[in-house]
């Protein structure tokens, strides 16, 4: 297994001093603690059921309503915001776009409330899905209050660049909204049916699109010029199927421990994710041996098996070789985009991350 | 039955020259006609299976995506943005709202396709709700799509009052999902436990608050100040209430032929609507009828009967003159805020209508 920390540090490009080593830890660790109060203010002003549900997903609350100590995630989305903010306009614009940066993470977890409800996964964070604790219902209203929140904290933002943020941010919604509907209706289709390309191009606009919206709104909130923005964002783009490359390794391969999503959970619900799908398009003997496992019902006892089948039709080698290149080539994009290395650091640091993480 | 139309006119505060009668009807047409271009132009910038559930929510395809000729809707929110807009600002502010009260529209659509979803509702507008032809899941994505269309629509506006329109916009939408939460809470409960005051309230954020917020975006684009924003928006929040009450009376006693909705589908559904909360809730002998009628399981044939007790209970007079006597008062209000009766023609118009219509 990689580490799940970055390699040796090039700079973090904000206003701390370099540190060795551990950087993306430190930067996710420091974006989470910055983002959280105004996370938290923001769900503070939700109606009471509402609030509650929010608090529970973050973590923050049990379904009764006491605190909790569950964690809220990864806080990759926000890190890469401020990242990207430093990395264009340094530690004053790094500043600024603190409340972006939570508005990124609200749609992100409005997203993970809508989907678990359309995925009927159970599990997330190491606890039961909000739906499975107060229903369809509650969850999906829930999901539609972070996402009013998220463009209402952008747009009461008086920064000179909030009102494109909201716009590109709810144009991002909309990508979500479409990667997440081509990924529902593949799980309808025979296995044999679906090809790596259309599977790529799901992933992108189901993951690759919010991070490099993220990267992208830094850049604005950094003042950066129509050019740079993009650079940004499809920098972020293509770390974000970077990241959902790794994520799909994981999903299969990963120790539920660290995870905080039962074993096998993708291919218990045959989920055609990119490794699956690369080992299904391989044109080896284990990709039809997969077709036929695929295809049958769920049976708990075959899922290391079709795991070891995945891995040996070469879908998790792919997908971890596709996302080494991708992050490769990105990052040669990024050092034409930010050529002081010391200011491209942080989100440097926080690419390689995605590609090493173990959870 | 009263007439469906608006009472004799008081002028209508736009451009068009001031017509006979009927003036309800003719803004609403108005603000169809005005509003439906940007509607269209904004659900064809969607990837194309959410454009096509879209469209078909809309009325405008069927479900194969050949066209139909299905009603949208009866334009009430696009034409108290725009009659609010002509009330304070004139025909040029009429004219810069017309985006906004597109943006209002998506937001009530996309509310409308999360509650057919929750509510398990299979008929809308004459035909089979989204959910019932393209599965829960591609029903709330389109959904959230149609959210996010409308505060980008807002957001990409170019009026100095639009990132407060967006924040508006953003904070009805929370105040939205607070309405429908509780609505959904309300039907797990016994018919008993439900007070008339926390109907009132859950009607008051289900509906009163996006025709509130309707002619608060009006007056926005007016360039109003303040006061005139709130004041507004108090007149449409009330007047969103009296719809509610009038609506709940047509759910129960309208013609399934002209409101496009089964005939005592509320009832069947055992929905708590306001007039079956006055009914319950009256102390009369039909109150305890109603509660045992109400707690056992569905019968189609007890329809009738159900209706006809909430009737002699005193609900459906009681939801009349309610929706009158707060009409009534809010129109004393709002010839204060716009004391020039030709200004504020188009609003007592539509506010008039929403307490005669029948569908």
């Amino acid at each position: 297994m990689a580490e799940s920390v970055a390699g040796p540090t090039t700079g973090t490009g904000d206003e701390q001093p370099p540190v060795e080593g551990h950087e993306a830890t430190i930067l996710l660790e420091r974006a989470r603690a910055e983002v959280d109060p105004v996370l938290r203010a923001a769900i503070g002003s939700l109606p009471g059921p509402l609030r509650g549900i929010a608090r529970y997903h973050f973590g923050w609350e049990n379904a009764d309503g006491t605190p909790a100590t569950g964690g809220s995630g990864k806080a990759i989305r926000p890190a890469l915001v401020l990242a990207a903010a430093a990395a264009l306009g340094g530690p004053a614009a790094r500043a600024t776009a603190v409340r972006a940066a939570a508005a990124v993470e609200l749609v992100h977890n409005f997203t993970l409330l809508h989907d678990d409800v359309m995925d009927r996964d159970t599990t997330r964070r190491h606890r039961p899905t909000a739906w499975t604790v107060f229903g369809d219902a509650d969850a999906i209203l829930a999901g539609d209050a972070l996402h009013a929140l998220a463009l209402r904290l952008l747009a009461e933002d008086t920064h000179p660049s909030a009102p494109a943020a909201v716009a590109r941010l709810a144009d991002c919604v909309v990508e979500l909204c479409a990667g997440q509907q081509v990924d529902t209706a593949m799980e309808g289709r025979a296995p044999g049916e679906v090809t790596l390309d259309e599977t790529l191009s799901m992933a992108e606009a189901k993951t690759g699109a919010l991070l490099g919206c993220a990267c992208a709104l830094g850049a604005l909130y950094a003042d950066a010029g129509a050019a740079d923005v993009e650079a940004l964002g499809a920098f972020g783009r293509e770390a974000g199927l970077a990241f959902q490359l790794i994520d799909d390794v994981i999903g299969i391969w990963g120790d539920p421990r660290r995870t905080g999503k039962p074993a096998g959970a993708d291919l218990a619900a045959r989920k055609k994710s990119l490794p699956v799908v690369a080992a299904l398009t391989s044109g080896t003997p284990e990709a039809s041996e997969l077709a036929v496992l695929y295809a049958a019902p769920h049976a708990e006892e075959d899922l290391e098996h079709i795991a070891l089948t995945v891995e040996r039709a070469g879908g998790r080698d792919w997908a971890q070789a596709q996302a080494a290149d991708r992050m490769a080539r990105v990052m040669q994009e990024l050092a034409r985009a930010v050529p002081d290395p010391e200011a491209a650091g942080g989100l440097l640091a926080l690419a390689e991350f995605v590609t090493r993480r173990t959870t």
